[in-house]
């Protein structure tokens, strides 16, 4: 497994730029762009260039030392700084890694008054997110990987089918990913493993991204519809489900791509245990109902209209011109329908006591 | 309401010829396809310009003509006939109306001996079978506005949102479809009615056929992605759902298009109600567990890999070259996530008593 294949967004020493993957042209196009402005970063979080809870975060951050380094004059300005972070955590609306990122690298830059300082302050904190990212998916790994173990010796060499949903892969973070990290975790222990990779509709982050980044580490996977996942789970071919998470509530309501809560409710109408992985910057602290109160993003509904890449290029157009589309991109699975959270610190169950366990300071 | 729009199989007697629309080529363009020989209308089973479960039984009926009017003298052969009547059946292996349309030709033809009095005798039975699909829509429709009046009076004004999954239209049947005939019929009323379209991947025929046919005959109607409809039953924007189905057992399990039970799943979940709807031809009176026992077609990867339409067409590769996929047809609902069956003889609950109480001849 190839660490230096997995990351989505640095920071290039020699130019002092900031880079990241355009997601949206794999896995076909492997492009590179440059965030040279605020608005750059704001456009690559828009318009998916970058996704993923916890990639969105780290943008977000980068997006401050980008505002700053531009800044001249006004990086000392509490004000325009300030104006800037509004500008920068409304990009999108449903991860919450994205305000926790801008904020904690707010509190630091404004902690400096000198214009340098705070440029060296908001590249440092990103810098510092993105790494205790990876860190915390490999925590994440190796937790999860005590949870396929024990299925892996039920199976006594016949693999191991995880479904997985969207990508909550190393493009969505650092490094390693949330979903993924216990998978490349058993991998790199010799364990059969295959994944059954949802393609994800309308974008397609799973046929597009969680097949490439598996595939190019070698993982065994197989793309299926979205519609097949209930199909496979009555006829034992799925062991577990372990997924990502753009926003949890304290009280353990998982906000992920648009279909997640259908596999968990497949995945509870047939025993199969159902798993989120995410790191503590995911959680939301002060959401108590998911379902009713977490904001859910709609999109433009030409995403719908035409195959992912291709929006807008009649060729492409997948129902009549007339028919009009609508675009959720997130929903909410209640807590009920989740095993276990697979986070940094631990394996904790979907309810306020058990994550206020792992989570004592919150 | 222009049911001339609506047939997809017709005879047409100038040319004494069998012909159909290409629903492959459906919604940019219409295309019709005439079957002149046995292998024309197999072809057109497997490879799906004709599909629907009434509509695979029509086409098997008229293949039946197509292959004693194309025999000459074998025509008189019963093994010759019922060796054709085999490989008709072969064609798809979910859809019980296929294998029931067959015999049924197949027991009216071999009442007759000579062979241009058997050729007679299954043109008529085709065009019976497929007069009888029609009426048993008509009168599917007639029961199914009975669920949605009451509806319709409770939201007093406000739009009935019915969602439904892949095509149970006309173009599935041989006019006004089996879900849709409640669709059309309360259109037709003036009740306020908008349908949620799922787009049915991975051959889209909710996005490239339900939309298509519910547009031409000016219902309202939002195309959205497989992933949604759990997102929009938990926030009351569905209030029924109905699909179709290919194969439905005398203990009330639901073989359809893959995806539908994820929905049941997520009605069942939000206390929304899901019907199917269906002529008795889709009963299969043998098998006692769907699930377990319905043959679930699996069919090639690359209709999952590429667009629709595009297959093998490097372009249109929805996913890294490298990375397999599964095409799973269609799974089973079981029978206590359906609310109820809408019959040509009325609404029934999904139990063998009560599916027995309507066709107690079985």
């Amino acid at each position: 497994m190839d660490e230096s294949l997995m990351r989505p967004i640095w920071h290039d020493e020699v130019s002092d730029r900031v880079k990241v993957i355009d997601q949206r042209k794999l896995p076909h196009h492997f492009e590179i762009l440059e965030l040279a402005t605020v608005d750059d970063a704001i456009y690559a979080i828009k318009a998916m260039v970058v996704r993923g809870a916890p990639l969105i975060g780290a943008t977000g951050a980068y997006a401050v030392f980008v505002a700053l380094k531009n800044a001249g004059d006004a990086a000392a300005e509490d004000a325009f700084i300030r104006r800037e972070a509004e500008r920068i955590k409304a990009a999108r609306p449903t991860a919450v890694n994205l305000a926790w990122a801008v904020d904690r690298s707010i509190n630091r830059v404004t902690a400096q008054s000198d214009g340098s300082a705070r440029i060296r302050a908001a590249r440092d904190e990103a810098a510092e997110i993105a790494e205790e990212e990876v860190q915390n998916c490999q925590a994440i790994g190796r937790y999860g990987l005590a949870l396929i173990e024990p299925i892996a010796g039920r199976k006594s060499g016949a693999p191991v089918n995880i479904l997985t949903h969207c990508n909550a892969g190393s493009l969505a973070c650092i490094a390693y990913g949330t979903a993924t990290a216990p998978i490349y975790e058993a991998f790199k222990k010799g364990i059969d493993i295959h994944v059954w990779v949802d393609e994800t509709r309308p974008l397609n982050q799973g046929a597009r991204l969680t097949a490439w980044e598996l595939g190019r580490q070698g993982v065994p996977h197989t793309v299926i519809v979205d519609n097949a996942g209930g199909h496979l789970m009555q006829h034992g071919l799925v062991d577990m489900v372990i997924v990502g998470t753009d926003r949890t509530t304290y009280t353990g309501d998982v906000a992920n791509k648009i279909g997640t809560y259908l596999k968990a409710l497949a995945a509870k109408d047939n025993d199969i245990p159902f798993y989120v992985a995410l790191p503590s910057s995911t959680f939301d602290w002060t959401i108590q109902d998911g379902v009713a109160d977490i904001p859910i993003e709609t999109r433009d509904p030409d995403e719908v209209r035409y195959m992912p890449g291709f929006k807008g290029e009649p060729g492409y157009l997948l129902m009549p011109e007339t028919s009009p589309a609508g675009n959720y991109a997130f929903d909410v699975t209640p807590a009920r329908l989740v095993t276990a959270f697979i986070t940094e610190r631990g394996i904790c169950e979907a309810n306020e006591t058990d994550i206020r366990r792992l989570f004592p300071e919150r």
